[in-house]
């Protein structure tokens, strides 16, 4: 039979528009032979159509303005890579509005405004696919929504920041400050030249908030939760943390507590030996801990033209197949029909063990007023070590507590803060062990 | 609107079986809130109903014959989890010439009638899934269907049986023999009492050509390729090893090689700093090379009753809603519809790094000959380590070689066997280095 082509339009030629241009271009006879049905990318927009690509782009229709292509009566797919929200948003709604199927790696755009996103999709019978939005290349939205489908997820650990975890990767190798591995990031392409969205956490937050709308089925704004960068670690963290058996990595942090959720987003102790901990460079990894599964990961490049754009494509082979059948709603956005309002754990509330690196004076009973203040708030610890000793400018005490409440301990430090023989800041990274 | 409820029948109350039993009595609220329909658990056979399994059986209608289970018109779905190929060959062809949809998770059966029952499902718009055949719970099979759909896969290393690498953990953790890991193994319920199919690179073998099939989209027979297992794996060897940055998996392994595509299973030296060098004990995990992603890897529990489960009942609900949508062949079993016939590399041709233990007395000129005889044959060497001295039994020279073809290999080995000062056959072991 002779199937009808599906025909994509894309917005936005970035680097992985580009990539995506590249992959029909490369792949396209074996993407249709594959599919059983011929999928084509017929029309592109982009505001800047002259600078070279590296892509030939005649053959294609071109247009400087998006909305050509969501008029466009004989595209059936839209795939939305211009970044940010505003254009995004209003993008993205149109082309749903308009009955077409929508294929986006906007991360900001899903975990701001998702909720009216999949509304929308679902009253007009359209899909939203965003498999490129966490993790890059990565296939773990595909395992959380039908992969891991009947079973309940209980914790998620993901190392979703290549760019944070090639500097902590660089920072650990050769023992060099945070800001020296920034810039060879930098130069390296691998940070941008203003790093704060991948530095400070907030692009591991919003991964962080659609991976956990898929793994627990819940609406979650990434800035209801608390996020913390890793500008603040330094060598002396990253050698203690070997010392006692640990990596640093940025990590986003999932779990059940009771009926709540706890959501976070920092750096982070990990064993060693766990998977997790040899994920190098620029790398992404998620791990998913199932009440059935039990622990399962999902490892692979988080960014990259190719890699980023394989994962768009193949969520364009599934929208195509839902539209030749002429079905939608086959798996709902989040897995599940009527996903509920995320209820959070107060921070205060939430468990966990502590890595603590004080800043002492080296003069006796110094270690005991800190033990004490932590005891007094029933913080029990693991281990301590005390080593150097330049008594004039203060000596590292550096503490690790069993499972504490992270209100207890935050009371403890701000006592132990008023110490007079306490002359800097705690240095606090939370362990997590289970993984 | 009143959804009609999805019905399942279930063939086989073994582990697995069980497991699903239970997932369904603890998880199945969820499951039908998740689906936004309800799926339910009907009808079961066995041919031993009276064995207590810990699950309460009553509510459900039982037989001891599965065929009361692919007659019972109200039965839209149907588990084969029977074991063996006649009885579930049988009762799989049943199912789908009844028009139902089946989920197996029996790899043998796949990996040799695979064909046939792919074909039967299509000519009757039933559907065919068996992503617990292959790493247990992890939903490696949806990664290669859909998630790297795009992707033209290049290859794959698999650690796919959780009995080996428990085994060949135990090892190099304690340096013991095989023999008493395997005991161990045995005692945790880990291995058989009969543990050839594990040990000797059987399952894997049935779960490579599973994996071929998806990556390549391409039919290939588990016999039409070279296996071996375990058993003449030493603990020097994984000292060796070791000393030389290497540790040993057993892995199935498949990459393209020009137009053919090679496939094996064997121990293998893999690089200790790889993701896959970390996976111990009896997990599992699969990296998959492609054209556009990279590399990818996933990893989980490869067998147990409830992670295997969760595979299970996954499928289950895919085959669910599409049977609610009333489509079929949305994804083909091997990810294209028209799988071609596996062209398979003859196994000479395969090119690789070779580890090679040679024993021979220590006698001047031996190094010479064993080396002479490889450069003879265009083999260079990468390392060579001679240290032990026991002249009169033998001393054990240890090679590895750079990128060399098996049959040149081959060739060279059998005329070293010849030399005078060889006393014991060669251990030969495969270097992966791309992972």
């Amino acid at each position: 039979m002779a199937e009808r082509t599906m025909r994509v339009g894309l917005v936005g030629l970035g680097t992985i528009g580009t990539g995506v241009v590249r992959t029909f271009q490369d792949h396209g006879a074996r993407i249709a032979e594959r599919l059983g049905f011929p999928l084509e990318l017929v029309h592109i927009a982009d505001i800047d159509l002259e600078r070279d690509r590296g892509v030939a782009l005649d053959g294609y229709r071109l247009s400087r303005d998006w909305r050509e292509i969501v008029d466009d009566p004989s595209i059936d797919l839209v795939v939305e890579l211009v970044g940010g929200t505003r254009v995004a948003r209003e993008l993205v709604l149109g082309a749903l509005d308009a009955g077409k199927h929508v294929v986006t790696a906007n991360k900001a755009l899903l975990a701001q405004h998702g909720r009216e996103i999949y509304a929308l999709a679902a009253s007009k019978g359209a899909e939203i696919a965003f498999e490129a939005s966490v993790g890059g290349t990565i296939p773990v939205l595909r395992a959380l929504r039908e992969g891991l489908c009947a079973d309940r997820v209980v914790a998620l650990h993901g190392i979703v920041n290549g760019t944070c975890n090639f500097i902590l990767t660089e920072m650990e190798a050769n023992g060099e400050p945070y800001e020296a591995c920034l810039k060879r990031a930098q130069d390296l392409g691998y940070a941008e030249a203003d790093p704060s969205s991948d530095i400070d956490g907030s692009d591991s937050a919003n991964k962080l908030a659609i991976l956990v709308g898929l793994a627990f089925g819940v609406h979650l704004s990434p800035t209801a939760f608390p996020i913390e960068g890793i500008r603040r670690i330094v060598p002396a963290d990253i050698e203690y943390a070997s010392r006692i058996g640990f990596r640093i990595k940025l990590l986003a942090v999932a779990k059940r507590n009771g009926q709540a959720i706890e959501a976070r987003v920092h750096p982070t102790m990990i064993p060693r030996k766990s998977v997790l901990a040899g994920v190098e460079g620029s790398m992404n990894a998620i791990e998913v801990h199932g009440e059935l599964s039990g622990p399962t990961l999902y490892y692979g490049a988080g960014a990259g033209s190719l890699p980023t754009a394989s994962a768009v494509v193949a969520d364009l082979m599934e929208l195509a197949r839902a539209r030749r059948l002429g079905v939608s709603g086959r798996v709902p956005p989040l897995g599940t029909p009527e996903p509920r309002e995320a209820e959070l754990c107060a921070p205060g509330d939430q468990r966990g063990e502590f890595y603590v690196r004080f800043t002492a004076l080296d003069s006796p009973g110094v270690l005991s007023r800190i033990t004490g203040a932590l005891g007094a708030r029933g913080i029990s610890i693991a281990s301590v070590l005390q080593e150097e000793r330049h008594e004039s400018r203060g000596v590292p005490i550096v503490i690790t507590t069993h499972e504490a409440r992270q209100a207890d301990l935050d009371a403890a430090l701000a006592e132990i803060a008023r110490l007079r023989e306490v002359v800097a800041p705690a240095q606090l990274i939370r362990i997590e062990r289970e993984l």
